[in-house]
């Protein structure tokens, strides 16, 4: 069926009326959450800027995801916010997964905003630029973000928390598929796995998970696999390997594999696989090597329940959130994890650099996740990679990344943080850390590869 | 007090007989363990090697660890099994930590099994050789091994499951500690924090932890810790660094500073570093680098409840425990973990090469944890790095190793275990390795290091 995209369908124009409509129905909802966020801001100049004045109480905002409020593939401190808040305010936020399209029935029919996203004809796309690079992005970088929500009051120096308070699968919008959500899993060129093959001649394989919307069932399981066809897309480019993210897949041109992973259960760790702030050495950033203000970190502990603590790199702080996950494996081996649209609902809650000191945040210049039982700190194969790699860092992140590094990192990190946060003498961290931290990979396919070390809060009483 | 050892110490005659009668009293009860393993054999040769013959019933040994019972920092498919027994029967081993010297009063005294092991007077030592060198060994090797065990009808293509029945500290057996126990780390000059301090210049400490015997208390507290001092060995060698193991300390010589790690709780995971079998390759193999017959893994997953399969490589399988832990973190960053000592109770069970197609146990040429809800893989930078580096292995070792090595060796063991016991296809393993199995730093102090590979049971139901 037609999306309201393709003249020549027969029902071209109803179909066309009623995707305008969905979209405006999505914009209302979006509009009066901004307004919110404004009624925010004259409350608080009312408030006036005296010590004594209490913060107003903490909003709800709501950012949709649709073709105008998410950015595809990068980070910019240029972006236009999508979304201005206060400190203590809380924003559900939308968050579309890039790989959608591998199956545009299950994922993309019947859902306004991934719809307006996806849209690709052969005239246009709905979101025209995807990646960092000149034109429309060039594909240098995958991840639908949605954002970026502008923090009043965020300053270099500062540090923002944000608390995932809730996260939701998103289901799929098409009738047949009432109840359930999918995601996809592409075992794609840039995995690990791919220069080293057991089995048969290189290839790109796709396998689509089915997830229960509702949350009674705490695990996935495999629907079919298909192998990456020679994608043209609709602008008549050919795609024989997975350069460019939401190629339209058109089903008839692969060959389905239903018998998948049969009885294979894969427990459920929503999470977003990148959430991070604007950085400041770059305009536009490829949103896959993860930094110091985070970005594609792609460490599953990020769910439900999770702080994430970014160093605050330009005014405002430009927060965004994408590539949402159903569930992902420490290393993230064949190049991405069960890919899958969730909504998350989050609290942002500002630190100011001058208070700081003697608290865990001192110091903080990198992502530091703080879950119900853990602080899990996350070092990367370069800790602030636009920096350390000069001009030409966004291309050699890709050529230069080692665990090794990461490991190193990881171990430096957690030693300030014991030292820092927890007032031991280098010694004792270093003792600590070899008896009871314990260093995860987790991942070896984003440029810039992680490795976590995480620390439980029980040894602290 | 003289231990028996001092020859001009005023009642030397007294200890020395009380230290003769308990080791005579250590070697009863374990010579009684060893008949009842010749016992054993009577039964089966009473048997008849008719197929229709029923297994002779589980037999209970026990083997101690002392002076005659411990092969220290080396394995050798040359030594003589201080244990004979039959596939099925269950070893109860003490293995004494290689630091216990670190503490002699609380680890040591009053210990007639660590005692003899520890003997070294200005004449001679309880065990002379230590490592894998020449001679006195010359350090190359650091743990103290009990056994081997020979496991009868065990032949190189089988595959010994070593199931971890329970594990118990070892109680200080000095009154004045009654119902504690003591473990050593020693942040020492292989760790990985070595070259890399933040403050200070380099320095070896070591810090000494208390353990609650009973197990009611699930977690250690240090009790003080000291700077490595020069180290003057009863033959009058001095040890600025640590560099031959069991060296006594002359806590008159240290600072010991009391103040460390106020108020921390270390949870407790008591495992084996070392537990392995001879392997085929060299006669004398340094103990530190762990390789595809096991040996020094450091994975604290091998605690009670645990299996580890093991590849049997000479005849016999030879199988060895050591380098007891009360606690470690993924990475043992600094060299050692909670170095304790503890008694394991063992059931040895024998997989037959003819028996193991079509089995998890497939093609398993590496040491495989199973614990209670995981199949736990252990990749190393060299798999077989007496294989792997050819005739200067044992030195190449030290210098090649990287965790980037180790990943690559974990990712391709998992794919097989999950294509061949799990029965997936390239594709189905590479998908789920993605979204659902985790990959964690094992150690990075060992020489050959580590990475393992993770995926709950819970996956297949």
């Amino acid at each position: 069926m037609c999306k309201g995209d393709d003249p020549s369908c027969a029902d071209f124009e109803i179909h066309h009326r009623q995707f305008q409509e969905d979209m405006a129905r999505e914009r209302r909802a979006f509009l009066a959450s901004r307004f919110a966020a404004k009624g925010g801001v004259a409350a608080l100049s009312a408030g006036g800027l005296s010590l004594a004045r209490r913060p107003p109480a903490a909003r709800h905002h709501h950012l949709p995801a649709n073709a105008d409020t998410v950015h595809w593939g990068f980070f910019s401190k240029n972006l236009k916010p999508q979304l201005e808040v206060d400190p203590g305010d809380i924003v559900t936020i939308e968050a579309l997964t890039h790989q959608a399209s591998d199956d545009h029935e299950r994922m993309i029919e019947g859902d306004p905003g991934a719809e307006s996203v996806y849209l690709w004809t052969k005239d246009r796309k709905g979101v025209a630029r995807r990646g960092a690079g000149d034109g429309d992005g060039q594909g240098l970088g995958v991840h639908i973000c949605t954002g970026p929500v502008l923090v009043r009051g965020a300053a270099p120096g500062d540090v923002l928390e944000v608390r995932i308070l809730d996260v939701a699968v998103r289901p799929s919008a098409n009738p047949k598929f009432a109840g359930l959500a999918f995601g996809s899993n592409a075992a794609a060129n840039w995995g690990y796995h791919y220069d080293d093959f057991l089995t048969g001649e290189k290839r790109e394989v796709v396998t689509i998970y089915e997830i229960d919307a509702t949350g009674e069932r705490e695990w996935a399981r495999a629907v079919y696999n298909f192998r990456w066809p020679n994608v043209v897309d609709p602008f008549g480019k050919a795609h024989p390997t997975i350069d460019y993210p939401g190629l339209p897949i058109d089903h008839a041109t692969t060959a389905r594999n239903w018998d998948v992973l049969k009885g294979v259960r894969v427990p459920i760790r929503p999470h977003f696989g990148v959430m991070g702030l604007a950085p400041k050495e770059a305009n536009d950033v490829n949103s896959v090597p993860p930094s110091y203000t985070g970005g594609n970190i792609d460490n599953w502990r990020i769910g439900k329940g999770a702080s994430v603590y970014y160093p605050v790199a330009v005014p405002g702080a430009l927060l965004s959130v994408g590539d949402p996950h159903a569930s992902q494996g420490d290393s993230e081996l064949c190049g991405t994890a069960i890919e899958c649209s969730l909504t998350g609902t989050f609290q942002l809650v500002l630190h100011k650099a001058a208070t700081l000191d003697g608290t865990p945040l001192q110091g903080v210049d990198f992502p530091m996740i703080e879950t119900r039982d853990e602080w899990v700190l996350q070092g990367f194969s370069y800790p602030n990679y636009l920096a350390d790699l000069g001009a030409a860092a966004q291309s050699e992140i890709f050529r230069k990344s080692s665990i090794d590094l990461a490991m190193r990192d990881a171990f430096r990190k957690m030693r300030r943080f014991l030292m820092t946060a927890k007032r031991l003498t280098e010694d004792e961290a270093i003792s600590l850390m070899s008896i009871a931290v314990d260093f995860g990979i987790t991942q070896v396919v984003d440029g810039n590869w992680g490795v976590h070390a995480i620390v439980r809060k029980s040894l602290f009483p």
